[in-house]
């Protein structure tokens, strides 16, 4: 199955457990918009553009709700935006899905609308993310080793994947193209995620941890680095912690540093200095599941994305095209 | 305890087992040396200084072994020099105990002979360390944040420690210094014993992932970056993997870099070229401790020390002073 999805029949949200892999492939069933927004904030769904389509599904799920009234929904609609507040994509979903809803009389009528758009959304997705896989598999050449980060796959979007479904294009076109996944710490999406989808693709991946990337990069092992977005600014792109290490050390050496991310990700109104990077519990470098790792009263600094200004990103690619030039005033 | 010392009443090597930190605080007893052997492998003592002290008295436990004859006795000692081919240090003090035992007309006398040196080896440690606090010292500035790597700290040597020594002595002389520590991966050396260390000794410290060093440099949070040395050679410096990343990171933002590091990890004769690289098993980044993490079937590149090359080091600091000017022909 795809990595979220509606199930008309049970009337429920359908999504991959992503905190399992590689260890168990579990399909969890959302019934209750709780238990999605649960699902998004431990990360059970994750990914800027499956983001978008889960906050789509979400609101469906809030107009199924049994007491309703017009505040309460409201409000359980900005709880689910702000489950995660950094990639832009769920606010996005949320939002179409709830204009949609709009134009219904009765709540069953919205319901129905809000739906229609959220399965709208998914569709468009996975077309979009393959636009995005025309347009960026021209920049690789055959023979190309991409070093990535995190996961901007399949399991980050509905199907198919941003940075993962250029390499996927691009291979699909003959070239022969290899990866370098970075284990992305501290929840591995790199490791569990990454590697996992491309060896179940049987496309070739080397994983490394990320303080890896500036030494394989001055073996020469690197051509390409590419990453998704969880949102495009006035100034640069907001992504994984982590992708701005990797871009610097690709500037320093001479290696072209790639973004795929879908116009959904684009909030380019906005400056960097307005976007919150959401910091995560301390217990993510405390412990390896139960296993203790470090001294439980150490400090800890746990943001979960960084900023990368455009100066270090060779390019944007966009399922409208691949943006080169850019400014502050993309 | 110090971290390695020699029972004389027992005869016996003792050392912190560094694999169970932080959750355990255990001392592990070597009385033949394939135990001391698998103890340095298994990085139950690792550290560069450590590792002087512990091939010294490694060569104590091989006169110690029942049947002997010379060319038995050159092989166990070759093999406790191989445990781990980045440090030179290890090699640094089997080769002191070895020429020190070479003066024995008995057995029983080259045992005793190497036992001495091997005590010699351990006191300079600290004596060194505690010079290069000094030494180091001087370069911090009330109010300075350090961000360092893995762990070059009481844990790494007999005691006192080489970058942390220099943190600590900074402190005793009334300078206010908060440390930001990498955890280290794959083994995560920084969480598990500079977090732990520092935390003992009620000093500032706040854990990081790896990748965030460079977030955290462009935030403006750290103004030096201090680390320790596996073996100092005519271009540069071998250290943890990762170091290469900071260091790199660092002079992008303009904020120095150094190298803490006895004279004994000094082979500068030899050019980085001729160093051997130990790559560790794909294991460290598979799996946390029994549970899974990755696929098991991905191709993992796993170098436990990377190379960094003295333009991106600001200076080398050592018992004898702080060298500045690094040219390849220091």
């Amino acid at each position: 199955m795809r990595t979220i999805e509606w199930d008309d029949e049970k009337a429920v949200v359908k999504l991959v457990d992503q905190t399992l892999l590689p260890g168990e492939y579990k399909i969890v069933e959302c019934t209750q918009l709780d238990e999605l927004i649960e699902a998004i904030k431990r990360l059970a769904v994750r990914g800027a553009p499956a983001l978008g389509a889960a906050g789509a599904f979400g609101v469906v799920l809030a107009f199924m709700m049994k007491e309703q009234d017009e505040s309460k929904l409201k409000g359980e609609v900005e709880k689910l935006k702000k489950a995660r507040p950094t990639a832009v994509n769920l606010s996005y979903g949320v939002n179409r899905a709830w204009q949609a809803a709009m134009r219904g009389r009765s709540i069953q009528e919205m319901s129905s609308y809000a739906l229609e758009e959220a399965k709208r959304i998914a569709e468009e997705d996975v077309a979009v993310n393959k636009k995005i896989g025309e347009y960026g598999s021209a920049l690789l050449e055959d023979g190309d080793v991409v070093l990535t980060h995190c996961n901007a796959g399949r399991l980050a979007c509905v199907d198919w994947g941003t940075a993962l479904g250029v390499i996927r294009t691009a291979i699909e076109r003959g070239k022969r193209i290899e990866v370098i996944a970075c284990e992305t710490r501290p929840l591995n999406q790199g490791s569990r995620l990454t590697a996992w989808e491309l060896v179940q693709d049987k496309i070739p991946v080397t994983l490394i941890t990320d303080s890896m990337s500036a030494a394989v990069m001055r073996e020469g092992k690197v051509n390409k680095v590419l990453v998704g977005a969880d949102r495009v600014v006035k100034e640069g792109v907001f992504n994984k912690i982590g992708t701005y290490m990797h871009a610097v050390v690709a500037k320093v050496h001479g290696i072209p540093f790639y973004v795929a991310a879908p116009l959904s990700s684009f909030d380019t109104e906005r400056s960097y200095k307005e976007v919150e990077i959401e910091e995560r519990s301390p217990e993510e470098l405390l412990f390896f599941g139960k296993k203790q790792i470090a001294p439980l009263d150490v400090k800890v600094y746990n943001p979960a994305f960084d900023f990368t200004p455009f100066e270090l990103i060779e390019a944007v690619i966009t399922e409208k095209g691949v943006i080169h030039d850019l400014k502050e005033d993309i």
